[in-house]
């Protein structure tokens, strides 16, 4: 059974007829697998009082069996239970605000018509200066066809939105960027295309998101063709740049080199394949592909273009079968996949002072605690364990330094940079096995990959 | 030469070697045309002071002379100059931002993975539930393709990008709705119709604005067709409703009906359209349209269908020729068109107590101190006249009750009832030949507007 978590935490308004109560309630949450978060009294009422009591549960169900148990206690009755995670929800997380204020006519004047006209001649002379006199210079948009939503799959662009607005607050909360969410209600590739290319004069950098390989591949490769300003999939670069800066660590944790490790990255999706490139370009030389029917081969013809090249280029001993084949005296595991793919033999059939990232969320590819039995170095997606890896180390700060420097693309050396600078976060005395990257609220990561994005930006400018 | 105007404001740093001088600089500034709104010390300096003036001009060059009439004053000296309106909309004038607050891990799990993917679980289940759970209740969409921006025509996205953010401004400052601009590198009409059918998941509704006729007609049309959010083009149904309403007041003061009266309509865009179908609507008889070439007539074959329709359904005596023709007589002059048509001669073939609507912004048809020598009622759209007809006092309020009774269209007895409304914002005890409509700042005709629109919308649905 799971940890109580924030996620399924529910808030009771309880009427008791004693305050001497309170012991027994919280006892009662405990008893039932809870744990109590807060609790407020709202009023005294006679000899009693009524409470909210906010506490964690593990799923949904289990925070009605919470309620019951409180119903159970004597004197104590339940008057209403709510989802604090719909509540933070109604009505969306996100608004759209002012940044002046129009008190007056003259303020009107200045912000709207007439005087607005000024500023949209002064862009339709030289079309630069929108940088400048709009909200451009600030703003990203969050896109997605809502095919490959988190873990759910194919869930559409509505179910989609509750997640870039989320993301759209991750911009916003670390890094102070304006970003909006576009779920579209179309999952042709050509039409996004189209669309994301006809919507771009109102931002200065485009996050794709949530879509399913290997459409997702074709979309970013057109769309960095045709804009000028820089177009990021964050399920592919920024999962494999935080993947990098992670690897880069855990190396200096076990003391071997990028060019001298075998690498198994088990799941071939957007993040498979990109950190597959990423690691290559950084001098990795034998990194194996392998999906859920096994070790990817360049004779598999249900490959599509960009697998059936990954497949071509890695697995340099044309090793074949089985997850346990590729996992024979292999130096690191990298699982993008789903839950429980790696087994306890698996683990033993890798080379000493292994490291396995098993990023699959919220269930791993094999237990960490298992993992750390057998390896050197274990990291996760998830936020209780330690060594999280997580994008949010990466999008806030790539997107910042682009944005300061007016980049109009992302190459593959201003990925490289962030990634160092995520690994440089973590200082010679800081790192260890349990401490390969920094925390996600760790404010100077964002300063420093925007800073070395800007750098580069700046160099490949001058 | 026009007054001087917020519009135009400029605030000059000066340096003054005595701190007497004050007086010269306002007067300086007097004299040369300008007018002083602000004067800040900003520091003393020895026997001296720097001080900001801040001062309206009537146009760039002339706060250039300001400029230079500052520094002709003695012991006085210019050292920046700044335009008002630019430092305004310097990086924009809305952001994005947090209705929540994330400070712990525990905020992170519900706003984003893994609390999120419950809520996107509930909409995937049922897609109404993004009303509640997302934006979608309070957002709406500022779409235009750049081509018909405010007077200054085609101008392209990034230049219309102003405009729209002002519009979000108002969107927020009177009625508390967040909008998003959406401006589109794309002026053909299937397109636009695709783009915002793909982009629709995320709003409660479409305002369209700045997009030129006949291709508005079209897009509207289609979009009311194929979407389920309101869609309303703000340039025709916004215009319509509050000429409409301040029409319904000026025959109050006349003491005219509205099926007794001929009207004039002096520019058939997609503003002259929409005032035209909906007065018909309303049982005003006898319209007749005007377009730079005279009346128009069934027999144009250069007409779109929009506008075809338009002269096959008015005109009832089949008058021809130029616009003199069509004043003779007639009771209610509106125009939609550009500065300085009308002549005194044209005023004089009015009917007795006439009403003259020059909407031409910011030069109207005709100079309204003219138009008041002959007709009973004279409103124009500036702000610096009395009866400023404004779209202003149409869409905040329109698009608050669409959005809150989660409407699905909107309809023309919708536009009828949001018209009445405004007029009836004016009390019989205010109501007078200076003021038929209610001034933008007065927030109870938001209130209004929006209650009647619910009412409507609500009534249909049951």
């Amino acid at each position: 059974m799971s940890a109580p978590s924030a996620s399924y935490s529910v808030t009771m308004r309880v009427i008791l007829d004693k305050a001497a109560r309170i012991g027994a309630l919280t006892t009662a949450i405990g008893d039932a697998g809870g744990a109590v978060t807060a609790l407020d009294v709202v009023e005294p009422n006679g000899h009693g009082m009524t409470v909210d009591l906010t506490c964690n549960a593990v799923d949904e169900g289990h925070s009605e069996h919470l309620r019951d148990a409180v119903n159970a206690v004597e004197g104590a009755q339940v008057a209403v239970m709510s989802d604090r995670t719909f509540l933070m929800h109604l009505g969306g997380t996100i608004s759209v605000e002012p940044k002046v204020a129009l008190k007056t006519r003259d303020d009107l004047s200045m912000a709207y018509t007439p005087g607005v006209a000024r500023i949209s001649m002064a862009i339709a002379k030289d079309k630069s200066a929108a940088r400048k006199l709009t909200i451009k210079r600030n703003t990203v948009a969050v896109v997605t066809d809502g095919s490959a939503v988190l873990g759910l799959g194919n869930i559409g662009p509505e179910a989609a939105l509750p997640v870039m607005e989320g993301k759209a607050l991750l911009f916003k909360r670390f890094a102070g960027i304006d970003a909006w969410p576009v779920c579209l209600d179309t999952q042709d590739v050509d039409e996004i295309v189209r669309i994301v290319q006809c919507i771009a004069p109102v931002y200065g950098g485009i996050n794709l998101e949530d879509i399913s390989a290997p459409r997702c591949f074709e979309v970013e490769r057109r769309l960095r063709d045709l804009l000028d300003i820089p177009v990021f999939h964050d399920d592919q670069h920024g999962t494999a740049i935080v993947v990098f800066a992670a690897l880069l660590n855990a190396l200096r944790v076990v003391g071997k080199r990028m060019q001298d490790v075998r690498v198994v990255v088990l799941g071939v999706g957007a993040a498979g394949v990109a950190i597959s490139k990423l690691l290559m370009t950084e001098g990795v030389g034998d990194i194996i592909g392998v999906n859920r029917r096994g070790i990817i081969s360049p004779d598999d013809e249900t490959l599509d273009v960009d697998r059936h090249w990954l497949a071509e280029h890695s697995n340099k001993e044309h090793r074949t079968g089985p997850l346990a084949e590729a996992m024979r005296d292999a130096d690191v595991f990298i699982g993008v996949s789903g839950p429980n793919l790696v087994t306890e033999d698996d683990l033993k059939l890798m080379a000493p002072n292994s490291i396995v990232f098993a990023l699959a969320n919220p269930e791993p590819e094999v237990d960490p605690a298992l993992a750390r039995r057998y390896a050197a170095v274990v990291a996760t997606g998830r936020s209780d364990e330690p060594n999280q890896i997580n994008n949010v180390l990466v999008f806030p700060g790539i997107f910042r330094g682009l944005l300061n420097a007016g980049a109009k693309h992302v190459t593959e050396d201003i990925e490289i940079a962030a990634g160092r600078a995520i690994a440089d976060a973590v200082s010679e005395s800081e790192l260890s096995a349990d401490y390969i990257v920094p925390t996600v609220f760790n404010s100077s990561v964002v300063t420093a990959v925007a800073a070395a994005v800007e750098k580069i930006v700046t160099q490949v400018a001058n």
